[in-house]
């Protein structure tokens, strides 16, 4: 097992009917900004709940954080912030809201132009934050417990992540009553995004870390029995109370401690997202199962206990048990309703040059936890996706 | 899923080489205390790491915490911090010590006599704690990265739990090279009682905790793998750290969020400890078969999956089953060398009346997930431990 640092302060409020905490949670501050998406939060009864917790506090909106957060977009809450002397940021939404937020937060104080910060992960950038707490709608990213995020750029095709501890949501607010509603789209491309985080974590070096694997395991295993459960019956609170725990467990640092990580497939995915709109969750499913055939001699061992451990696959050859785990993860993405090749979403062969050249842009040239996915072996697993 | 709060800001440093980076971490202090039991530091190697990083600090020494720690003890070091204006308490041992140092910060603002938060675990009672940090160096208690401890008196039969958010550590620094000298009942111990904390957490009602289930089982499926290894080779490095982190994972908070817990086995433990010096690793490895039997039926539905996903137990009865997994968790703590009889160690029938007096005393008479093991009922689990 690798040295490690885990750090993770983020206090999270579980359980039906959590929002009401928010007052407690925001007792400090006066002026807070109210962040959120497209507006499903005033369909669903998550802004009322909100807009009365906060009754003792002066409410600045900003509405209109979309998916793959603009800096454009964002950059024009940071200037409210300004301007109204804001001290305190709820993000209300998924990890969209939520990352937008952690970058306006970072921004406010920032000296220069805050797409400075987009790129760095080692936090040596942002010097301070604005504190920001959330409130959790969609489970996917993971973001409501971690001090990560990832920004875009209008009309340009870049999707970038970012890092830092001044980022930390002070809490977050997860009731999975409030996703109840979600498209079943959102549910399900939530539950690819989840999966995969925990797969870039686990699908790497056997580092011999024994705990971490049987956790990634153990979350794998719950997004694979609960995933159909949500979908089947939305409303059923045990099964969206555990993919909503899975999916923040997958991304709170707990997997990664001592390991190496991978992230191959999250960078080709936002290539496709930054040039072709695709979810974010759709292009994960895509990536993936080409992503493990191409790379499964680097990852081996880790594949065969994937298959074992996740799929129970226990005869036949190595190499056979490996493809029936990869091909049985495809099966089981198409089985909630996402097609994993890019024809099912008009992209061709011609495309992929476009892609390739992004990738060469952003510095993408050696990935995977091997740092050896250049830019030809990446053309390669695009083309495999097809 | 029940409603919950999780919050845990320790910071953890873990691995080969880590204890100079005590150094960083403590800057803002001056005037430290430098608490510890024994002495096994000195013969470790440990203290003299510990010295060389604290070089630019002042060094207060308070060496004698023992196992089970004194209030009596304890205090002789509140005199001490009180008097030296201390700013800072390191914690360099296992539980013990840990928990002893989260009394004595805690204690030294306290006003009136500190054995009033002795017992209360609404975190009331406590407003104000000296900053603590820990290296740990005896994996089994998990109070490296907990806010609770355990306290007893001398010349009394009181071994008692209290909690407060103020008494987490600020960080802990687990090295398992520090582990390697460890003697070999202390690893066998300390196994058990990590083990034991699992599935007081686990084997409970069932709440369709996906995440909680699978990662307890994950952690155990590491003490029952990783165990075996350190034993027959202490200087294992991977078996020490997943030794180490699984018992860490353990009691963090982590399996008891949504779920009912249970804790009568080690209620049943501190006593037999607080009246007979039994180790505390010891009194759970004997307790718990009995515990585990005469609850079955309570416990039916968790016990059964314990025994297929953790012992692979499919075939016969269900209540065969169960039995079968009991059987082979009490002939793995006799495998690591720990006896599982009360008779083992000299206690027998005559001795119980005093334990049910003890528990009495200390109003544990409705023990249990449901509350529902009364003083009658703990006598009936005894009497089968003989």
């Amino acid at each position: 097992m690798d040295n490690f640092i885990f750090y993770n302060p983020v206090k999270i409020i579980f359980g039906k009917n959590t929002i009401p905490e928010l007052t407690n949670e925001v007792s400090k501050y006066n002026r807070i900004l109210l962040a959120y998406g497209g507006g499903s939060i005033k369909k669903n009864g998550v802004y009322d709940q909100v807009v009365t917790a906060l009754a003792n506090h002066t409410i600045f909106e900003f509405q209109g954080i979309e998916p793959n957060p603009k800096y454009e977009t964002l950059m024009r809450a940071v200037e409210l912030c300004r301007t109204e002397k804001i001290e305190f940021i709820l993000a209300v939404g998924g990890g969209s809201v939520i990352d937008g937020c952690k970058f306006i937060a970072a921004a406010v104080d920032y000296e220069g132009d805050p797409w400075e910060f987009v790129g760095d992960f080692t936090g040596k950038s942002i010097k301070s934050s604005i504190p920001l707490g959330t409130i959790l709608t969609l489970p996917a990213a993971g973001s409501e417990m971690n001090c990560g995020a990832v920004i875009s750029r209008a009309n340009s095709p870049d999707k970038l992540p970012f890092a830092s501890q001044k980022v930390f949501p002070r809490f977050s607010i997860l009731d999975p009553e409030t996703t109840f509603t979600l498209p079943t789209a959102q549910t399900a491309n939530g539950i690819v995004d989840a999966f995969v985080h925990i797969t870039e974590q686990y699908l790497t070096f056997n580092a011999n870390a024994s705990v971490q694997d049987h956790w990634a395991e153990g979350l794998l295993l719950s997004l694979l029995e609960e995933g159909p459960k949500v979908l089947a019956d939305p409303e059923n609170y045990d099964a969206r109370a555990n993919i909503m725990w899975a999916s923040t467990m997958a991304l709170n640092g707990l997997l990664s401690v001592g390991v190496s990580t991978d992230w191959a497939t999250h960078m080709l995915g936002h290539e496709l997202t930054a040039k072709f709109g695709l979810d974010h969750g759709v292009t994960l499913a895509i990536v993936w199962p080409s992503m493990m055939r191409i790379k499964k001699n680097n990852k081996f061992n880790k594949l065969l206990r994937y298959a074992k451990e996740v799929w129970g696959i226990g005869e036949g050859e190595d190499a056979e048990k490996i493809e029936k785990a990869i091909t049985k993860t495809q099966e089981f993405f198409e089985s909630i309703g996402i097609k994993t090749h890019l024809s099912d979403y008009g992209i061709g062969r011609e495309d992929i040059d476009g892609l390739i050249g992004q990738l060469d842009k952003h510095g993408m040239d050696r990935l995977g936890e091997r740092q050896d996915i250049n830019l030809e072996e990446s053309r390669l697993i695009l083309e495999a996706c097809l």
